[in-house]
């Protein structure tokens, strides 16, 4: 099984229904699957060999869509880069994993073009591209492909991941199908009309790609987040289904204009990638009645669903947890030598299926470390009732998730740390209800040294991805330690009300 | 993924819950998975080693649900034989495969007796075995097992199958664990109470062997079918899901007692493995209007299911398809060189998946027939409309061809049935002389309506096509049928001198 045979199953199924709604307009499975064919056979006459990667720097659109399916046919590795990040960020990213080109669209062009080296630049977006770039284009006949197999790489998908800098997790095709099929079993989905909402590089959303199609349904696209062209979309396109990040929600609810407009047609609703504040998700299941919210926890190594908050257990005490693992998934808890602890007991989330990722790109040490003994260790920190619903307690490893986006704490207190006026420095995730997460840098200033909230916010920002940056600076006389000298941050988390 | 974790995951979640009713009582996931590990060790401590066969010719009981899993989990192949089966065909069997061992049950021990050969008995049934027989039982403590691999063989299921004699189908974990996730994908399933009334070496109910525990339900065991004791317990055990042939369907509702019994708890029953008359489906589904009915199309090979009609799709002009392939099953409909035909074509349904089995045990020829090019050729001749709902016009050896033509036998069949006189019917090509096959029919006439040859041959003259009408018709007391309830053309044929 492979992306490709969802592609077919909605053409053999589905072929004269729309597939997609473009900015060139609809199209159905047919004609998608004809472009497809034709954009694979294009790439690959430019030189794009099997298995060479291809970056994707673009806002959400047909031609992403289009992206997924005809990497896929040719064998050719997509990586998706976050829309948000530093021109720094993709250049390393481009490196790191050896990128023969890239794609960009017209959001993109400026910045692209002060990346120090790629090998080529093409754009998609606009029919011809400037002097140097090549335009995405379709051949005028197909090629033929031979049959991927399940265990090939489909892409590599960037994340701060639970240890060191940026890993591309490398997801097969055998990886992204079980995922459908695991949450096709939590819940059917039927000729869904899908609004790329979050961005189509994370897999909260990478997801539809395979998922629409084996349902019958069909995709429409927001270049990316605002909460009104969202609404707008969802009423225009009778929108069924959708993936949101909490902030998003919380955005779309606390809109002046919430109410100006008819959601009714929204009957699901997928939420996950950061913890969700009670108070949005109440709200929300009260002025929506229409939509049936279901909480996937996952992450990228994990394609990415581990575990899914029915609807139906969203009224009941179970509220508070992230669900129960899929069908498909198998989730122990361990304590640090991988013993399994008791029923009721706190430990390590560990994570075996036919969904958890291949391993990182060049990066065979910290895959044998993640990957032990077939089980995917998450960092995060978890914990079964007896009906084997799974609650977070705490992220092992350090992470911040402002927005569903993944911060590694240690590289922000890096940034900070090179302040001359700081002399300690940490950051946690204390609760916020716009972006679920927000970053506050707690701080040590040397002695004689002035420094104020709004320069060190400042500092961060022109060293690093603005959602990296703090938001909040609180400066305090010492850090709580432990016996160790280790910062306590869970006693810090706990001074800003958060556990 | 393998047939263990769905046991680790109904004992992770629904440990305390009832996942057995035996003879000696209700048993929870938490207990037999205890028992299921000493009878694993039990097995081994027998000799009986890791990739070893061991038949198995039991009536349904809990004891035959133990032996399933205790064999997974001690790397046993299980082999269920047909409990219709000639004595012959046993030992036929237990040689094929080199059985080291087969385990019996009270009501074949006076048959086993008479096997020419078998290198080992085990009775399960009752405490202690006759002399030289080894009793079922349970370690006292168990020894652990290493985890199965997904292409291990789980189970060699002995069919007729489309070329050649009984051969065995070799079922890997993933095999199974596919089929199940894919039935998933098409109907969830919530704690099912499973009635095993279809004989449980039959994979249209072997399949509930995965399926109860991946939805924390419990098995309920007839150990073979009888109308009266079907609804007992249904009535008893509040019985929610099962699977059904249509012959047991018809018995049931014809059944003088059927009134008599409550058989509102039945939400969900599954039928499938021969052709469900039309007639028969309506009265079904008016007398138990709560159960939604689900029809499976399948083979032992693809572990079994590869289409799916929907209750939903029953109310529709669908009813008479066998609904669409399942969420992970690829189906094609090719000529005789394997060419696609284009969509309402008529050809042989070939069939790609993660359900399709790794072979015939033994039969490397036959197997690399039967799956050309990785696609299973199931020998059925298939035709698609428009939609993807997939109809069955005839098994491929099946075929009648009066003077050249195809008569498809479904298609006459239903015709006959339509009449009021007719309670059961199938349709044999017999050799003429003249149009080198003809079409007989025979009839089982319902009781009290008198109905003749002549009255039958104008009733489907007044409905088909000349060429398709039957020649002759002979009435028969009752129609041969096998293990599963299908009728055996074979041997009308052969009482009609036609092979």
């Amino acid at each position: 099984m492979n992306l490709l045979y969802c592609l077919r199953r909605a053409s053999q199924f589905h072929g004269a229904c729309t597939a997609s709604h473009g900015a060139e307009g609809p199209i159905t499975w047919d004609a998608l699957t004809d472009r497809v064919r034709r954009a694979a056979t294009f790439l690959r006459a430019l030189g794009i060999q099997k298995g060479d990667r291809l970056g994707v720097w673009m806002l959400n659109s047909h031609e992403y869509l289009e992206l997924y399916y005809a990497t896929a046919m040719a064998g050719i590795v997509i990586v998706p880069l976050n829309t948000r990040w530093h021109i720094d960020d993709v250049a390393r990213t481009l490196a790191d994993c050896g990128a023969v080109a890239l794609v960009i669209d017209d959001h993109f062009l400026p910045a692209a073009a002060r990346l120090p080296q790629v090998p080529r630049l093409i754009i998609a977006g606009r029919r011809t591209g400037p002097p140097g770039m090549v335009a995405y284009a379709y051949a005028d006949t197909a090629a033929s492909f031979e049959e991927p197999l399940e265990d090939d790489v489909v892409g590599l998908f960037y994340t701060s991941g639970t240890t060191g800098g940026p890993k591309g997790v490398m997801l097969t095709h055998r990886n992204v199908w079980s995922n459908s099929l695991h949450t096709f079993a939590a819940e059917r989905v039927d000729q869904p009309i899908w609004l790329h909402a979050a961005p189509m590089f994370h897999l909260a959303d990478q997801a539809a790609v395979s998922l629409v199609p084996n349902a019958g349904g069909s995709h429409v696209f927001l270049p990316s987040f605002e909460p009104e062209a969202f609404m707008s979309a969802v009423q225009e396109y009778h929108v069924t289904d959708t993936a949101l990040v909490p902030t998003m929600l919380s955005l779309l609810l606390n809109h002046p204009a919430f109410s100006a407009f008819d959601l009714s047609s929204l009957t699901s609703v997928r939420y996950g990638a950061s913890p969700m504040p009670l108070p949005v998700l109440r709200d929300a299941m009260a002025k929506m009645p229409s939509a049936r919210f279901q909480q996937h926890y996952g992450m990228t190594e994990t394609s990415p669903t581990i575990s899914v908050l029915a609807f139906e257990d969203h009224a009941g005490p179970a509220v508070g947890s992230v669900g129960r693992p899929a069908l498909g998934v198998e989730v122990r808890i361990v304590d640090d030598r991988d013993i399994d602890v008791p029923v009721g007991g706190t430990g390590e989330i560990v994570v075996r299926g036919a969904n958890v990722m291949k391993g990182y790109w060049n990066r065979p040490e910290i895959t044998a470390t993640v990957l032990r003994d077939g089980w995917m260790h998450t960092g995060d920190i978890g914990q079964f009732d007896s009906r084997g619903f799974l609650y977070i307690r705490d992220r092992e490893k350090d992470m911040i998730k402002p927005g569903g986006e993944n911060v590694y704490s240690p590289e922000v207190e890096s940034v900070l740390l090179t302040h001359p006026a700081v002399l300690e420095a940490v950051v946690i995730g204390i609760p916020d209800p716009r972006w679920g997460e927000a970053i506050r840098g707690v701080v040590v200033r040397r002695p004689g040294i002035a420094v104020d909230e709004r320069e060190l916010i400042d500092w961060c920002r022109a060293r690093l991805t603005h959602y990296k940056c703090p938001t909040s600076i609180v400066f305090v006389e010492t850090l709580p330690k432990g016996g160790t000298g280790k910062v306590q941050k869970n006693v810090l988390r706990e001074q800003c009300g958060h556990s």
